[in-house]
């Protein structure tokens, strides 16, 4: 059964949550399905990844009926599977945008985070509710503590209260937040037709380039990207860049 | 004389500094009641902590004219205690939450970012003036300065500027700011009966989580969390949780 | 050619990008003339740093042409340079303020981020479009995500859009949007007065921690803090400010 959908069209591979009936959850199912179809964002002709849900809830975290049925060694791998999954999101060679309508709660808030960058319409809503069933959103607290900052990650994790998208725009858990639902799809065709328009190697290794950076201290950072700097000159799409920059014409990207 | 009371009663803590005459000053007695009235905080029946203050000061910070009467050594010693005290919340047991009406100033400030949570109302004033008395407030920048970011946190420190409930929301110092003094009360009630609803053990847990987390990279809290996770089912709160939710029953915390 | 005036004129260094003609490109002379600019900034007299642009255009960021132009280890010297220039600004002893009009984009936006402070007036613009010509944006990536978070930093990275100052006071970018380039300036003004206020030696003693602190876990800057803060009052101006607030006069700094 499709839990999940994606095709790659014109460059883009749109991954939809398309179990609206049972709210998206992330089963163990859903997770190989998104893994099957992240895999695609390793095409050569794919330059981003969309993530988007059917139905008025995005993902709903866990499917707690699962968690109970498992014995406590899988429910374990369950869940380190589902935090290299989110993991894995930041080591794609493409950026990856969630655009959310709907709610976003537990692992749901947490796929959310764990995107390059993530957009919403105005009926959505985030929430980390997990002590409310006994099971603290731990795991989904590690993006969002990071994209939130500790007060109100603290809020939504010690409460479970839904925010909506003008107080997840606040936070820092949304970079934009669209009037409608029909302005947030604008917005996503621009931001992918943008990225669309850069070469995709220069792309890259910007992504890489941030996932290390995250990783050290400023100074170390510069000293880093000097270096990035001067190698990105020397592809053939850098060299490409300025030469069409000075002949002041459109680049011709490899 | 009493400069801080508490009281404990259906398992919400409140701290109130008492001592409005003087704009609820940090000083060293200040300091030890504030450390015994956070010991009531590790009673079996405390679920949160919540911290306001009387009058139009939530807390001025330091008490200057102890400090001018201290020998160097003492001075430092209370410096450091001061800092043991903010820090030692992160590490009670039950969520702490700031409710702030009036000015939180230097070390009064220090105090807001170093709790969990902190909340205020529209008359609420920030700032980290000490520099205008000769006296950099490098201790209210540590806890400060990681709620807030960098940019703001230099104009607070550099200029000495009040900012008001608008800008300590926007800049991230709180996660919410109420319309008036009543809505704030009410705000403050709804969070702790939130986390009252929750069993105590499990929000611990994720409180510490929150504390590792903090000190590590993503990819480590990752790790990290997957077995806190684990382990939290096992908790009979936790497997409690997984079965009142797939019977459709309200759970029965231990 | 003058490129860059600075002038220092009651304790304030007043630094100008003045190569409007053509959008204030950070050019290998342009650098020279800001290192130069900012030595000044060690003068016994300077107190605060204030940096502007002249034209619409902050600063365009590297100049391409000029970039094109090198081989490839001069590539890596400029970009480098670059780097340490911008590094350089956490160092001096005074505060450093970005008063942006236009556009900052690439090293430009770069230049504002790793500035002490930054604020803006209603038609600032910042933008890190490198990826567009190729060059993907990774040094201004250093201090940009440190201020705004990584999901507002992707969406500038690998979108390229330029962004308003509403939207850089939301991600954090500024600390304050004025509503015309008149209240900009007084908003610069307040703010280099509220510093020169002030004790030199004690601010410069607080931005000395606030570098340091930047690098450790928050317990350790708590340690940290109490010996700064105790050795703080120690310098004349830390005495002369406890006993000028006692005796309710007006502190006399040295």
């Amino acid at each position: 059964m499709a839990l999940v959908t994606s095709t790659l069209t014109n460059g883009i591979l749109r991954v939809v949550l398309c179990n609206a009936r049972k709210r998206n959850p992330l089963s163990s199912e859903a997770l190989n399905q998104l893994e099957c179809a992240f895999r695609t964002a390793s095409d050569k002709s794919c330059r981003a990844v969309v993530i988007t849900a059917e139905g008025p809830v995005f993902s709903a975290g866990h499917d707690l009926r699962e968690l109970k049925s498992l014995d406590p060694q899988k429910q374990y791998e369950l869940f380190a599977r589902c935090g290299s999954l989110m993991n894995s999101l930041r080591h794609l060679e493409v950026p990856v945008l969630a655009a959310v309508e709907g709610l976003a709660a537990a692992a749901g808030c947490q796929l959310v985070a764990a995107c390059d960058m993530a957009v919403a319409g105005p009926e959505a809503r985030f929430s980390l509710p997990g002590a409310s069933v006994g099971l603290f959103c731990s795991a989904p607290s590690v993006p969002v503590v990071r994209c939130v900052g500790q007060k109100a990650a603290a809020f939504m994790l010690y409460t479970g209260t839904n925010i909506d998208a003008i107080q997840a725009l606040r936070f820092g858990l949304i970079s934009h937040r669209a009037e409608s639902n029909e302005a947030l799809g604008a917005l996503v065709e621009d931001i992918v037709q943008d990225i669309a328009r850069k070469p995709k190697d220069v792309i890259s290794l910007g992504k890489r380039f941030l996932q290390r950076e995250a990783k050290v201290q400023e100074v170390r950072s510069y000293e880093d990207a000097a270096r990035v700097m001067a190698d990105n000159l020397q592809l053939k799409n850098g060299k490409e860049g300025l030469e069409s920059f000075v002949e002041k014409r459109h680049p011709h990207w490899q």
